[in-house]
């Protein structure tokens, strides 16, 4: 199937789809209706028949979907059916997060080095993976075949190092400092804005506190 | 000013303008036209006429924004006028990385314990923070007014670590375990879903692979 059928809207919920297919997977789960996933995933039954729909005809009145095909086709929309390399530049305590998370290498992304200005750090390894410095990047990235670069170094050197990447091929940034990053277009960038989230959270507590002075309950 | 008044959809965009108006702050300037910000930001000039008409008529005809009234009264809906404390459950790589966040602190998110089932952990400073027990969280959220609680735990152990909290008065939860929280309504969770935020952008350069196999440059 061809990815440019399936609108962008669906294609960014397909990452919450592949999870709980993946839950369900693991728990040996075959099939489910469109209602069950409904309650399951809080969403409408409706947009989940919309959604998968473009999947072709697998959510069968009185069957429901295969969850193992869904899980599969999903992923390979996702890019998941192909491994991944990653290196994390910045090898602060957020990288050396990054680079401990088992959900990642269990998807199929391999984090294959880390890269920091720090001497200290350099030649270092965390959880299993060894520090570089920058000057080893450009070599680096084309030995192991880098596709993503993860940049969680300090906003003030984010542009830079971002820079650094591209210029050494990477067309697929998962950005981690805490602002934009000024790229051509034909480079795909992810932001996690930490911050920006948590002032979201912070923006609606407020409005919760405020409507529950007068509605006990209320949601902000 | 009333938070109701403002849409939820202009609302969700403020913290990015709030980082922006926060930069230009530090750099020293005072006002700045719908134009030049739309510039810096990406995003139209109308809409951020829009979006700030909401503050009032501050973008006036050859002056612009009053770049420090913005960033206060955005600020205020974003409910940063007053200081936030939060404990994080989950003293792993992930958890001790936002105890050690230097945004957090600098625009009043104060961090001011976290908690581990891991006795090698209970009692330890991370970044200046303790490590306590689960069995003292009820006390500790009430003695230091915690408002907001991290879920850095595994997704196994998510659900149980959010009823916990929520028991003991929380009402603002900012979940980064690989896992949907099933929360009452009166309960707000933002959600950083790292994997799912991976897969994004693993989809997107899939996109690009494959339209720049036909077309240089394409964007996927």
């Amino acid at each position: 199937m061809d990815k440019s059928d399936i609108s962008k809207t669906v294609i960014s919920r397909l990452p919450r789809y592949f999870r709980y297919l993946g839950d369900l997977k693991d728990k040996g789960t075959e099939r489910i209706s469109s209602g069950e996933l409904s309650q399951l995933m809080n969403v409408t039954a409706s947009q989940i028949r919309q959604d998968l729909n473009n999947f072709g005809g697998f959510g069968q009145q009185g069957y429901g979907y295969n969850v193992d095909y869904l899980y599969t086709e999903i992923g390979k929309i996702l890019g998941l059916d192909k491994p991944h390399n990653l290196i994390i530049c910045g090898a602060g305590s957020l990288g050396t997060a990054l680079a401990g998370n088992p959900d990642f290498i269990n998807r199929g992304f391999k984090i294959k080095g880390m890269f920091d200005v720090d001497p200290v750090k350099i030649g270092k390894f965390l959880h299993g993976i060894e520090v570089h410095a920058n000057s080893e990047m450009d070599e680096f990235i084309k030995e192991n075949d880098i596709d993503i670069a993860v940049i969680a170094v300090p906003k003030e050197a984010a542009q830079s190092v971002a820079d650094r990447v591209l210029e050494y091929g990477i067309r697929a940034v998962w950005n981690f400092s805490n602002t934009d990053l000024d790229m051509p277009e034909n480079v795909i960038v992810e932001n996690v804005h930490l911050l920006d989230s948590l002032m979201r959270l912070s923006c609606d507590a407020v409005g919760y506190k405020n409507k529950s002075k007068g509605k006990a309950n209320g949601k902000g």
